[in-house]
């Protein structure tokens, strides 16, 4: 067969390589070598294949492929012969296979990099018809940029670079294992729009899937021809989305990527019929209620249930590029962390300390919620006082448990931030409670019944009121943040007395509490120095009773514009800033995340109006504008300011990139998105250098 | 009685002046004379008065005045004996009232201002004890200052820069009538927080306040011993709130001014008991639903109801006055105005044109509404562009009567802004209506009764869903302004053909019509870009089927921080700018007016957190900074970009001032601010040169 025959078989995708079809070890290093005629089907001692230099999976250094004898390319293509593993072509052919050893290995020497080669043996002589860098797993990406530098291929610096952030995600979200894969039929294949794996059973509509989700007894994937508005609340109730139309930019493909959730679009071979609820592949049938997985990583949609593996964060060669990524970084990395357990992953990934602690969550506890609606309801400020100390052990045991979590690295404590009417139920669940009462009083038969009922009614109808006194036009805007603290500063008094109470209780330990506490949603440097004062004579009280005397931060977050305008007069009283983009984005852009990503923000991004989501990646043109008036104004004022951003844009890699170029001292992000920021922040500052 | 008893008769408040009480016509100039005794008590040729060098409640050019013969001044502040008005000294001592009448003169032209003089005869020798700047009335004011100015005492620019902005408002609001004053007994004084006059039925709660004022039968006045944050709604729905306790700070006082309400805070008289519901002022007692007046700007509370008067703005001092105002100014002024009416009288009170025509209150018009709808609940697109063609022939006239009244003068037309729901009953009023007509469907006792509940229960619930689907988090980050324009081109379609047709029309007939399209709530250039290629395309359209050419200019609100942060950015795309200060303010600082005013603004405001009201007076630091961002960006990409402000800061004199600095082109405000605007706005440009 000539090479012009081996360019046909292998179909018109491999056109462009047909001038590197050459015998490429007798000359490699002078370009493009004498087109040479060579064929694989000329008896048993020919063969033709294809090789990985490195295992395309797992990254380990050894040779991978298959080859068949006494065959050509579109035979191993075609499937009609079993191929052979290229172990076996070591006993077939032990020369053959020794020389190709050698090539591979020339060949990665000479690109630096795993090599994907096409090989004819033509009577037991080896020619090489293509090489070109190899796909792979993220799991081999990092083992192999990791044993390129340590074999002296590659500088540490480049390894730091090949591996993308988003490729570290795969050690940090569940995936099909190989095993399960090959054990389930692939019934469809469809567009990789939002990787990650899933499965679940099968639900036509939004309600159903949002039905069965909330039940809790099983897992649900949303499967529609294709999805709208409307289908928002299904898609975000169940664990995958899987549509038969729609491309990268469909719909489907930019809510599921918005809120992380797996999908797989445009599976066309799948016909969905919403009438009898069945959607057919072939002669396959899947009826609403069945177990189906798809993989949005790859675009796969598999018959059944697939157990789903986590790979391993303590992965040898991750670690030794991390601690890489480390040292040429300059950024830091804190995490977002609630809790003591979050903490210490957080440390486990290489968070350099704690960048947001939600006190918010700590309320929302079963056990501390009555609680916290009693300090809500309160009628007297004697009632409101008890509630709020009440509270108190609470965050101290929370604060205690961060502080000895991060022993020795800051942690930036939040003071309450949501409006209250969060730890209240819904005016609207009341208001059907309430009627449904009247509609129950109506048809009461008995007196007990009756009395039961009005209780229960005069109950509702007073949280009612307290809710709707509550109420705001726009929550976001409102009563919440540092508002909450001036209004009520009972509540930061006893806050801060938990956190000082917490870190005593460590430096008693001998451990080192390095507490800051923030105050969030300032739009005015009075609002900081009213709390300032507030928070210094308690703090200075309760080290007096505790006999320790410690050092603290006082600092805000800046989620305000005018806050940021105006950091010069802000940065007078605050020693530490924290950009919170999320609510930064918000207030610059005029616009409700709720709102907007479940409705027009979603336009905006398909018809290129918004080139991408900014709060998953930051405005660079607008948000970061004014977060560099804010770092610029408050270094004014006080140059050696901490300047750090919590919120999602922390753990995402183009947005670390801009805080990088913003000369930020830290990003901080969730737990599980610590190595991502190390990582990106190594490459933010590599690329700067460049 | 020597001048050191004169002193002491005239009490404490008078000590500082001691050293001026001499024979001052004898060394007029010189400044301290030697101190004398002098006695207005040594028989019928002494006496002792007050009289004011012109008429300080009209500013005639007359002597005005009291006396008494044979006293000393505590008898003329004693009330025991009645003075004499001084026109009478003319006949009983002519030799000393022309004596007076030309000292009065030299201390004008000394001291360049209408004079306040105490003045003593003893034995036909007349002293003056002490002169000073009289207190005068706004009309006074206005008089006096235009006065003086043509008898050449001062320059024009001292007379325009001598009138309080603030006075101006005397001759737009109700005032009581001196004669109605005069008929009516005052019950209490209290504080004058807030100015204007307001008569109304008494309530001594907010909620009955409301209801009789929604009955709309009644003009109401809340009567409270002080005010919380429930009793906003209250002060809101009443001409006025009257209160017992409570200073200039109290947040009755706050309230009020804020939102333009007349009040009497403090009137410590009155006590007043919410059991028996009625007030008492010693043995005066009112009762709940009896009228009484106050007087927010003097602080007087009367008895019954009183007739106001509307004081003239075509005085002609006033007239001259802003003639003069208008040489000085820099900064022009437009007013904002929805209808033709308003857009005449903005034009009589001095407006250089429209800076803001809200087109939605068009749609708000009682017969407007159900098509506006029909246009938002439509199922299908041909159902809404026949909504949307139906609202065409209306928003034409409109339009075609705004361009008529600023014949010659530019008009702002800002497209659709507000969230859809507003035009859509309240999801709380249809929850409650669904709930009632379950109630009622469980008592219908006839076939007939339940098929009608069920029909009008299908329509509610109909009504329910759309309004739900509309429903949003924050709307006022939410789906608004330009987004609904994105969302449905057919509005900015009609919307800008009726612009361009009623342009045309008012053509034809011989006018001249200079339309300014205005695009709302922008954030991203992008936006811009998409409007402008629907609105052009559009308006190209509309004049070729007209055959006529048109100017018109293309530009857009800035009320979001990212387009002022971005305006290099929006001004390639935009010909003019108009800040729309309201809504900046609130995403500048993150509060929603609606709530903060009625909340937590108002507590800030008592505690000195911010320094004023940044709703009433722009906020210089933060907003005025953002705002200067966005001018000299925009100015880099289009230098000659028109700017202005749109919204209640434009009729604000502080705010004004701060417009000028950042030398926008005009500022924009309610027709009845306009003269106000005119005053401020060359007092700015005075203060700006000297």
């Amino acid at each position: 067969m000539a090479t012009e025959a081996v360019f046909e078989s292998w179909n018109g995708k491999r056109a462009r390589d047909y001038r590197q079809a050459a015998n490429i070890p007798h000359d490699l290093g002078t370009g493009v070598n004498v087109v040479t005629m060579v064929y694989g089907n000329l008896g048993e001692g020919s063969a033709t294949g294809v090789a990985m230099s490195r295992n395309a999976t797992t990254g380990e250094n050894a040779l991978e492929g298959d080859y068949l004898t006494n065959a050509q390319g579109e035979d191993v293509v075609a499937g009609t012969r079993p191929t052979k593993p290229l172990e076996q072509l070591q006993t077939e052919m032990p020369e053959v296979y020794k020389q190709f050893e050698g090539i591979a290995r020339r060949l990665e020497q000479h690109y630096r990099d795993m090599q994907d080669m096409e090989f004819t043996i033509e009577r037991g002589m080896l020619w090489i018809l293509q090489t070109r860098t190899g796909k792979r797993t993220a799991q081999a990406a990092v083992r192999i940029a990791v044993e390129l530098a340590e074999e002296g291929l590659i500088s540490r610096e480049e390894a730091v670079m090949r591996v993308e952030p988003a490729q570290i995600e795969f050690f940090l979200h569940p995936q099909f294992s190989v095993a399960a894969k090959a054990g389930h039929k692939v019934i469809a294949r469809g567009l990789n729009v939002s990787p990650g794996a899933a499965s679940g059973v099968v639900a036509f509509d939004p309600d159903l899937a949002e039905r069965w989700a909330k039940e809790g007894d099983r897992d649900v994937l949303l499967v529609r021809p294709e999805t709208k508005p409307d289908d928002v609340h299904g898609m975000l109730a169940a664990k995958g989305t899987l549509t038969s139309s729609g491309g990268r930019t469909s719909h489907a493909a930019l809510v599921a990527r918005q809120f992380g959730k797996p999908a797989v679009v445009g599976a066309s071979a799948l016909s969905i019929d919403l009438a009898t609820r069945v959607m057919s592949a072939g002669d396959l049938e899947v009826s609403e209620g069945e177990w189906i997985s798809i993989d949005g990583t790859t675009g796969e949609v598999f018959e059944g249930k697939l157990e789903t593996v986590v790979p391993d964060m303590d992965d040898k060669w991750l670690s030794r590029l991390m601690d890489w990524a480390d040292e040429f970084r300059r950024l830091g990395v804190r995490a977002n962390a609630d809790y003591p357990e979050d903490a210490a992953s957080a440390r486990k990934y290489g968070a350099e300390g704690i960048g947001l602690c939600r006190t918010e969550h700590m309320f929302f506890e079963p056990e501390r919620l009555p609680t916290v609606q009693r300090m809500i309801t309160s009628q007297s400020p004697a009632e409101r006082r008890e509630a709020v100390d009440a509270l108190l052990p609470f965050q101290r045991a929370d604060f205690a448990g961060l502080f000895r979590a991060m022993d020795g690295l800051p942690v930036i404590i939040r003071l309450l931030d949501p409006p209250l009417h969060e730890f209240l139920p819904g005016f609207e669940d009341l208001t059907r409670e309430l009627a449904d009462l009247q509609i129950r009083i109506t048809n009461a038969r008995t007196l007990e019944e009756v009395e039961k009922i009005t209780s229960k009614l005069s109950e509702t109808q007073a949280m009612l009121d307290k809710v709707g006194s509550l109420r705001e036009a726009n929550p976001m805007l409102g009563l919440r943040g540092v508002r909450l603290g001036i209004l009520i500063p009972e509540l930061t008094r006893m806050q801060v007395r938990a956190v000082i109470e917490a870190a005593c209780e460590v430096t008693r330990e001998g451990g080192k509490a390095m507490p800051e506490i923030m105050i969030p949603l300032t739009s005015h440097v009075n609002e900081l120095r009213r709390q300032r004062e507030v928070l210094e004579a308690e703090a200075r009280k309760v080290m007096t009773e505790q006999g320790i005397e410690l050092s603290y931060l006082f600092g805000t977050m800046i989620e305000v514009p005018r806050a940021a305008l105006t950091a010069d007069q802000v940065a007078e009283c605050a020693q530490f800033l924290s950009f919170g983009t999320n609510d930064l984005t918000q207030t610059t852009f005029a616009m409700s995340r709720d709102d907007a990503e479940s409705g027009f923000l979603m336009r905006y991004l398909a018809d290129g109006i918004l080139p991408a989501n900014p709060f998953a990646t930051l405005d660079e043109d607008g948000v970061g504008k004014i977060m560099h008036l804010a770092v610029s104004g408050a270094r004014k004022t006080r140059p050696d300011i901490e300047t750090g951003v919590c919120g999602e844009h922390g753990g995402d890699p183009a947005s670390i990139a801009i805080c990088d170029r913003l000369g930020l001292d830290y990003v901080s992000c969730s737990p599980y998105r610590v190595p991502i920021a190390r990582l990106s922040a190594a490459q933010s500052a590599l690329r700067a250098k460049s």
